[in-house]
């Protein structure tokens, strides 16, 4: 009988050498699929007639999940390791095509298609009679699959545990890459702009430097997706994943000696990389090609891979709009903490009412009305309060479980009284949630905190995720901590509460189907201008939207218009800082950097100072009908022209690196035959990013869908336009 | 400055080389605290002048908490190990004596005396000036001594990490071990009776024979607490550990070679033994000391080193007797899980509606309305079901997350129309929350399963923790999950529930301080009867009293009747198994197991088999005003009296091990100048735990408490009283 099997295997794998292919929609993608000698999973990809993925095999290697874990001193378990890369059979395949358009609760434009030819290739790795299925779906911009685990034959078969998952990626050359390092624990790394081949190289560097910081990198060609590379041929090409739900964070790991790419999941306490229980799927493995770097821009690929909306009425999620207790605490200007009377709080025990206030306190009473003032009158949807409550005095680095309650306020905020204040206002206060990363104590408090935001009248909370994560041994991006971050979203979804997640997972587009999750961090954020030893150069900006915000907005808080601290914070070491970009870079951000929730992150006074600069924060939409990606080159500068949503207003925004240039702007995405007013916000001739970051001028222009104009930016400078119809 | 410190540094130690002595308030234990030369920690123990605990080392070795616990692949940080067993000095000392008498909840007496003399002696570890104060309570049947870590000088200090506690225990010789094996994952093991030098030899087959189970025995000397020991001049000593309160479960490391036994903390998955945080204290470590068996069994010095109730109100906690549908499924007569229609389940996915019954599936309507009806009947308070809510199909072994919602009944049982049939009854159903070790899953359950409990009039739980413990890496008796069960406890008090905690952290007196903990298992019970190649010896049961039980009540499972399986299952291998014990042994262990949670473990029809020892089950109480240890040896045998609370009412049980014997008994308990009458049920002449287990006589006598008698067991056998008092 075995022999029997050999044979027909032997027949079945002759035949499954020949390839399947698989053709986009408009045909200049193409995708093929084969089983190799020895029945290992091996797929190609090409555009336009270009080789783009050379033939990079597909699959793991699995232990079983039905065993102890431990043992005794003397008979330790052991978790025999079986390949799933080889030794497969292919049982059959299914073809399918697909075309709608959907609406998004928000985004960069009102409509989106989704329009792709799959294919689901149905193998059975013959030792074991595991079925494995891969599902491919190629668009017009690039190619998604997924693993396929279908429902097996027995319980045992059914529960297995991901040693590694060995996803190739065979580029054709050594393109040049815009990554950051692959790291368990952080994603707040400055963009990279190297070759693939001097990635190891730059990453001694950062492996150096990184000392005692909360940081797993893992080796020293490992970077993060979405990873953004361009071929000396001409092509855009990016690698990610979609929908990342109940699974391992993928990195990944370059063997640049031959150009691969290797995924490498995020290992849990006891190293291994998923346990999964049948029928179940891995997130998309995503390859977007384009031959430009704005229709990379322009790629919906992401989004179009995750699932519809889960929610049935989303009436509730709003972009946001928002100011805060915080820039305030980044400056070193005021304090999260109430007091310096403890040597380590404990909550419930250490009496606050007691408690000698330090002067620095930013979310007292006061100074929180003040920003409750600004809001109402500059017309703000929010106020971010970070430091309200009990537990600032030492809630980092010390892997405490009970850090917060998230429901006690410090004594000098009065929430009930804030929040009627902010109500009769028109203005909302935003939670904070800080975990600490202490995540059983968030998810005790959960239920709790979130009654509480609901009971005050608060709608969305800036969730943090800082320091090593509890339980100790599980990193930030495992399976353990991507399951909690989706239960915290749809927990709160529960209670018509919009989450912005700070420390969190990177976006791979769950926005579409939670769309609640309005924000994330997950990338060095503007926070890191006032970092001593760090600071962000002004390329990281160009790069971000082609990496991180590939997969969901990112709340990267714009807005900066006094870039010099010196003169605004007793801190030294944020003395010698800057913001390393100018005021027309910042207002541009709002533009390039794509959010449904945006912070006008600065201080009401320094806003007060720079009332042109202001009026652009003020005006700018953040929802849009419609949006054009009109230059951009990562590394090096982005200018995106976009309509508000329902609104006949535009806004334009460009940036670019250190190096100043002009760019033209043609109006054309203008409606024929309508006049508008643009007012131009755009840097002074002798603006600079690190020496003199506030000269803009501002000017008013008409303009119509014929015209035209070169628009010249500073070096880490930018322009903003509004532009309103005329009528 | 720093010589001057050094000298008056010296100067101390001189003076501390001197003892600091206590005395028990009755003089005749002593301890003897001293810092050694070098500033080292070390105390002794005696009692009536015998040396009991030689001079034995107290101390840690610490990490610092405030480091990362990753890096980058070039640079691991380290965490620096410092150690705290020497190089202390003393700051000073206090004495104290305490004098009072409580009244328990529920328990063996209704009144406990806790009289102690104590002594805090304060050191300071020079080098880094960290506080270290311990605290010494001596009993006149034992000492009970923690490491108090006082409020330090800066919150550095004030974080830290425990890499081991080296508490050492120097015993005078190879005394005799009453032990199990020490294991990070479970406590079912039987107990051994050895000499401490044979310890390692009988270890080796232990670790042999566990194979691939759910077991972590970490040393070949590795024991748990609590330790009985038997010294050769006629001491009985137990070592164990009081109120584990947010900290490691210690169990106990011998070197063989020295008679020392050193503290082992349960590792997190990291290797690290304890994240704490000043002002904070160890749990106690116990060293119970008498010059009887009797004596040891009678001491409270456990329960009176926890903390008084912290409960306010506990009207609503009353022991329980209970039958179940339980014991059915341990003889493999019917199932847990409802179907096998499923390759595993995903709960919410999987329709249940549609799947095809089992008909083995023993929690069904008709059949739980069978045991209400029995209980009913027979005044039993509630009826434990196990095996009611959806998920059991693939509930163990598999590392399953999301593997119960503790909500969702299988469709052929109503857990309203039940609950509702049972209250009209009198009878209440007991819950059943089987979590598979999945921890974060049952804490996001916990509120709404215990608010479902609630509403369906549930007031008591029987938890389960099954399986390697979610998440990965932690361990059942390691800090993070001494938190949880404790967490468990606390919140089901919220909800006026009891909790009867299996496979869950030994017992440490908690149960004073929450006297909603109702009940553990923490050990092997009387399940293990029927699992094919294990068993239980009948000597486990005089032992158990002596050990586990030192903490709190065991939920042993007693009241087998039906003791021959052969007749009773389908199981082959259950049939070849048997009770190993006789019938008047199951009743005596109403009385020698004590427990204010008491189950009727057998069938109902097994019962109604033998309605004569069952009056026995049925009559006797399950709360006590009084309890008198009548003779005692660990591993041979055990006689104790109980007189029932509030009552005339007095209960004797007594068993053996695998030797018949005959022991006297005195009614001298009895209130002089009464009369009783006695019902003696007393093995047959030709009863045998293996070959007759069912043979017994039942005798009625009057008594007073002149009265004596000679009492025969047989081999595996026992003694079952119940005295009356005639009006």
């Amino acid at each position: 009988m075995k022999r029997f099997i050999l044979v027909v295997t032997g027949l079945l794998l002759a035949v499954m050498a020949m390839a399947q292919t698989l053709t986009s929609p408009n045909g200049e993608m193409v995708m093929a699929f084969s089983l190799e000698k020895g029945g290992v999973p091996t797929y190609t990809l090409s555009f336009k007639g270009k080789e783009v993925v050379k033939p990079s095999r597909l699959g793991f290697e699995f232990v079983d999940n039905a065993y102890a874990t431990y043992g005794s001193y003397s008979t330790k378990p052991e978790r025999p390791i079986y390949s799933m890369r080889e030794g497969f059979s292919m049982l059959g395949s299914e073809s399918a095509t697909f075309d709608e358009t959907w609406e998004p609760v928000w985004g960069e434009s009102s409509k989106i298609r989704n329009n792709y030819n799959e294919l689901l290739v149905k193998l059975c790795r013959d030792e074991r009679g595991f079925l494995l299925n891969i599902r491919f779906r190629l668009y017009d911009d690039g190619l998604g699959f997924r693993y396929e685990f279908p429902q097996q034959k027995s319980k045992k078969l059914a529960y297995f545990v991901i040693k590694e998952e060995y996803t190739e990626f065979a580029m054709t050359g050594d393109h040049m890459a815009y990554w950051i390092p692959g790291c368990y624990a952080t994603q707040e790394y400055q963009y990279e702009a190297t070759r693939m081949s001097e990635i190891r190289k730059s990453m001694e560097k950062v492996s150096e430097n990184v000392g005692r910081a909360q940081v797993a990198i893992f080796s020293p060609t490992g970077v993060q997706t979405s990873l953004q590379l361009r071929s000396d041929d001409g092509l855009y090409i990016n690698l990610h994943e979609a929908a990342l739900v109940d699974y391992s964070c993928m990195h990944l790991e370059l063997n640049d000696k031959t150009n691969v790419f290797t995924s490498h999941l995020t290992p849990d306490a006891l190293g291994y990389k998923g346990w999964l229980q049948a029928p179940c799927h891995s997130p998309w493995r995503t390859i977007q090609v384009t031959d430009s770097a704005c229709k990379m821009l322009a790629s919906n690929l992401i989004l179009n891979l995750n699932e519809p909306c889960a929610l049935e009425d989303t009436s509730w999620i709003k972009p946001v709009k928002y100011i805060g207790v915080w820039w305030e605490l980044m400056l070193g200007k005021s304090s999260w903490s109430y007091t310096k009377s403890f040597n380590g709080v404990k909550l419930g025990v250490d009496d606050y009412t007691k408690a000698t206030p330090r002067p620095s306190h930013g979310a007292n009473n006061e100074n929180v009305r003040r920003y409750i003032d600004f809001a109402a009158k500059h017309g703000f949807d929010q106020v971010l309060v970070e430091g309200w409550n009990i537990g600032w005095e030492d809630w980092f680095g010390y892997k405490k479980d009970y850090v917060f309650d998230f429901m006690t306020p410090y004594p000098d905020f009065d929430v009930e009284a804030l929040n009627k204040y902010a109500h009769e206002k028109g203005v909302r206060l935003m939670m904070h949630h800080e975990t600490s990363s202490s995540i059983r104590n968030y998810e005790r408090h959960m239920e709790q905190a979130y009654e509480f935001m609901n009971k005050y009248g608060y709608n969305a909370v800036k969730s943090g995720y800082v320091g090593d994560i509890q339980p100790l041994g599980e990193h930030h991006f495992g399976q353990y901590m991507v399951n909690h971050y989706l239960y915290a979203v749809k927990e709160a979804a529960k209670h018509k509460i919009m989450v912005n997640a700070h420390e969190a997972i990177r976006p791979t587009g769950l926005c579409r189907t939670y769309p609640n999750l309005i924000g994330n961090e997950a990338c060095r954020g503007q926070e890191y201008y006032t970092n001593a030893d760090s600071g962000i150069a002004p390329h990281h900006a160009t790069i971000m939207p082609f990496t991180r915000l590939n997969g969901g907005p990112v709340d990267y808080t714009p807005g900066i218009v006094n870039l010099k601290f010196a003169d605004q914070t007793k801190s030294k070491s944020k003395q010698k800082r800057c913001g390393q970009s100018t005021i027309c870079f910042q207002l541009a951000l709002y533009i390039t950097m794509y959010s449904p929730l945006q912070m006008a992150a600065d201080l009401p006074e320094n806003y007060e100072a720079q009332p042109q600069a202001f009026q652009f924060i003020k005006d700018v939409a953040v929802d849009w009908d419609e949006s054009r990606y009109l230059a951009a080159e990562p590394g090096d500068y982005i200018m995106i022209a976009r309509k508000a949503k329902g609104k006949q207003e535009w806004f334009v925004g460009g940036i670019t690196d250190e190096n100043s240039r002009t760019l033209p702007l043609s109006f054309d995405f203008l409606e024929k035959g309508k006049k508008y007013e643009a007012t131009i916000y755009a840097d002074g001739k002798d603006a600079h990013f690190m020496d003199n970051p506030h000269s803009y001028t501002v000017t008013k222009k008409t303009v119509t869908a014929k015209s035209k104009m070169n628009i010249a930016m500073a070096a880490g400078g930018g322009v903003a336009i509004s532009i309103k119809e005329i009528n």
